[in-house]
């Protein structure tokens, strides 16, 4: 993990995109298609054609860097560790006790000595330089997956990012232009697409088990205020900073993800606009007077993102989104992962259901034996074993590493692209502006360009 | 029930109201507070000051008319029989085979021979003219709900009306104006908030078991499609003719109303905005092309109305508030009901909770015994016998019954007045505006005209 107290060195990335030439001039704008929003961005992008669907040269293996060994970190490094085709072959982090750790992870996972990085913030760019990496994972705070992701691609390496992939439209932009231009694909780790329960629920959409899709509802609601007590690093040593920066919808991808896929966004239907409320902000303000003596830093800081934020979504085709934010209040973890269509509704936390055609539609059901039986993901069929004993949010880290390497190594598309990665983070920014802004609602911009239009579904088989 | 088919005559009510002579000119304006806002109404209004808290001169007996004897009539008639201190003097309804039946159930609940009118839509204006009736209910389709609540208050007779008060602003505004100016009481009778667990959570919020209030959620998702079936008469033969007029929250007072006592709307904070979005129409369609023959007259609709619609509410204080309405898709009934504070969160459907205080928040609590010990309502524990044996949504609507006789004879407010009426029926015309505006925010009128600031919260005691 790179030093939290530092933030990326900000020399506008797209300037330093085309300061650095690696954009032929005249080239900006490609094949006829216009952007469709003036975020105040350059015109760009497309040189090489849309990278939807795109598909890389097959690698035999995926010789792989990561950038960030906290804990997400070490959570992915000890899941590459064992996955086919995969080899790890540098580890780059900022803070010194995090690469001491990595060094005794390598050890005990038995991975063949993989070179490491760390002095300064900026030592990724040595693990860039290398010539024998082909795909580089970001696992760092929040304000570097964007510069570092840019970069990644510039040095003609794949990029495999944390959630959320950008912060601002004009982040989202810089990764789907310099995907483009570089060929390099850009993929948002949303390992909650790869959840067993999400990939059955994906099955049933797809089998038309719920009708024609009207609605659906996702969150984030996960009481996270202990990592307040994060001070020198760990993740609540810069994810708090955040809650006093932005009144906003901070996290929205894990819950957003799987229900895009349902609804088919930027394969068919496309995210059109959106509102957004905000709650007071109260409980982080209490919790630091609770837990930390008064003049302590978490009591001096004025905490401004509202406790609870609800998001609405339209999509295009008029269907709508719900997605909410707390991980201040005390409530039972949540996604929502509800999906609605005219023949009835799937949801999570607990995981029920309620369909016309399976009788009595008045009362949740919550035996799911039926509809697994059915509807259980080819994915999960094959990797069961191998992601159930496995760490990472009961195996949806594996099963999302794993079909990585396998799209990688088999010449098939990645199911969540650049476009997803920036559409699915735009929903920090707007909820932010339009919070700010009396509920008004905020555009979404088109950032597959018009592809969204023809682009067909993503399977995920 | 009034004739279905006929809406009521249209001579804008308020014109209605000046042309009467009731509103002296020169005192259409009160007490050097004026209205907030320009909804296209005239002045009007205070002339006997405001109705917040209004006590009406005490009542020995509750002498009551009842107009519209179809399936909520027939309820609240057999009701009213079991109240003390209520005589019921005549019941109007438009409808032969529901006079007809109200005479039987009269009959059967041994009430002394109250007066029938029934001949044409405007027999209720006979009922109206008889003095020796205090209060009068409506229970009629909704368009009917303002003209004849304004009527009987014109009538110098309180009015209790069914939900949704007001189809429309100039609605809600018609309400309170009429209200403060013949001081007379209009409630609207929004029985959820007698439910036993609306009452208990109420307790819960007054006693600060939540802690500070953030966010709370409601809903009236409840599958009527059957109701398309009624054609001659019944509900469903005016309420489906809406989903084919309005694309809106039809119907939010039922999970609203509750969530607007906990959050002492109107009596220390008020609805700001709102934000809507309506899913696709696609539900009633597809059951009427199922469920009836191609040239039926189900058939021939054009349903404009959102399957579901979810709508988002900002506080002047800055609470927020989600209100869904479906009553098309299969789905179990709910009205959520989830009220969520600093200290933890109580919802329903389940019932269920997680309070801080309580020990694991990280798992819904669902055995609410011990809640249930400590905070179960004064008017439930004394009405439990009664109400559990009696008809009406769990014995909602008894309490509420009761409750409004024991307000009347013992000079207390009533726990609902006009300006909640107009301000939670507000919803349905501010989502429509909304919805047709691609989500942007609508403001809601103060129908209070600054009175919410002083005013202390419902106790409901």
């Amino acid at each position: 993990m790179t030093d939290k107290t530092r933030q990326p060195a900000s020399p506008q990335r797209r300037k330093f995109l085309r300061d650095a030439g690696l954009i032929p001039a005249g080239l900006y704008l490609g094949a006829g298609i216009s952007r469709a929003d003036d975020q105040g961005a350059d015109a760009g992008g497309l040189a090489g054609g849309s990278m939807m669907d795109y598909v890389a040269p097959i690698l035999d293996t995926v010789r792989v860097g990561v950038i960030g060994a906290g804990r997400r970190g070490t959570t992915i490094i000890r899941l590459l560790a064992g996955i086919d085709g995969v080899d790890v072959k540098a580890i780059c982090d900022s803070h010194a006790p995090a690469i001491d750790r990595a060094r005794a992870l390598v050890a005990e996972v038995g991975l063949a000595a993989p070179e490491f990085y760390g002095s300064g913030d900026y030592a990724y760019r040595q693990l860039l330089e290398r010539d024998d990496i082909d795909a580089v994972f970001v696992l760092t705070p929040w304000s570097w997956h964007t510069p570092m992701a840019v970069e990644v691609m510039q040095a003609g390496k794949h990029a495999f990012v944390e959630v959320p992939a950008a912060l601002t439209l004009d982040e989202g932009w810089q990764l789907v232009e310099t995907s483009e231009n570089t060929r390099m694909n850009c993929m948002m780790m949303e390992n909650v697409c790869y959840g067993r329960e999400e990939l059955m629920a994906l099955n049933m959409v797809r089998e038309g088990v719920l009708g024609e899709l009207l609605h659906g509802e996702a969150a984030y609601i996960h009481e996270l205020r202990w990592q307040m007590k994060d001070i020198e690093e760990g993740t609540g040593s810069w994810r708090t900073a955040w809650h006093a920066r932005r009144n906003a919808n901070l996290y929205p991808t894990h819950g957003l993800g799987p229900i895009a896929q349902y609804m088919d966004i930027n394969r068919g239907d496309r995210f059109d606009y959106l509102t957004s409320m905000s709650s007071p902000a109260l409980g982080r303000q209490a919790y630091a007077a609770r837990e930390f003596p008064p003049d302590h830093q978490r009591n001096n800081a004025r905490y401004i993102c509202g406790d609870m934020n609800t998001s609405l979504i339209k999509t295009v085709r008029g269907r709508t989104i719900m997605v909410q934010h707390d991980t201040t209040t005390p409530r039972p973890y949540t996604r929502h992962n509800l999906i609605q269509g005219t023949n009835g509704v799937y949801a999570q936390y607990p995981n029920r259901f309620a369909l016309e055609s399976e009788g009595d539609f008045h009362e949740w059901q919550h035996d799911m034996t039926s509809l697994e039986e059915r509807y259980e993901h080819a994915l999960w069929k094959e990797l069961e074993a191998e992601a159930t004993a496995s760490i990472g949010h009961g195996g949806m880290d594996f099963v999302m590493l794993w079909r990585i390497a396998w799209c990688l190594r088999n010449g098939v598309p990645l199911d969540q692209n650049v476009y997803d990665a920036a559409a699915w983070s735009a929903v920090t920014p707007l909820s932010e502006a339009s919070n700010a802004d009396r509920g008004s609602s905020k555009d979404f911009p088109d950032f597959t360009r018009g592809a969204w239009q023809t682009a067909q579904p993503v399977t995920v088989t």
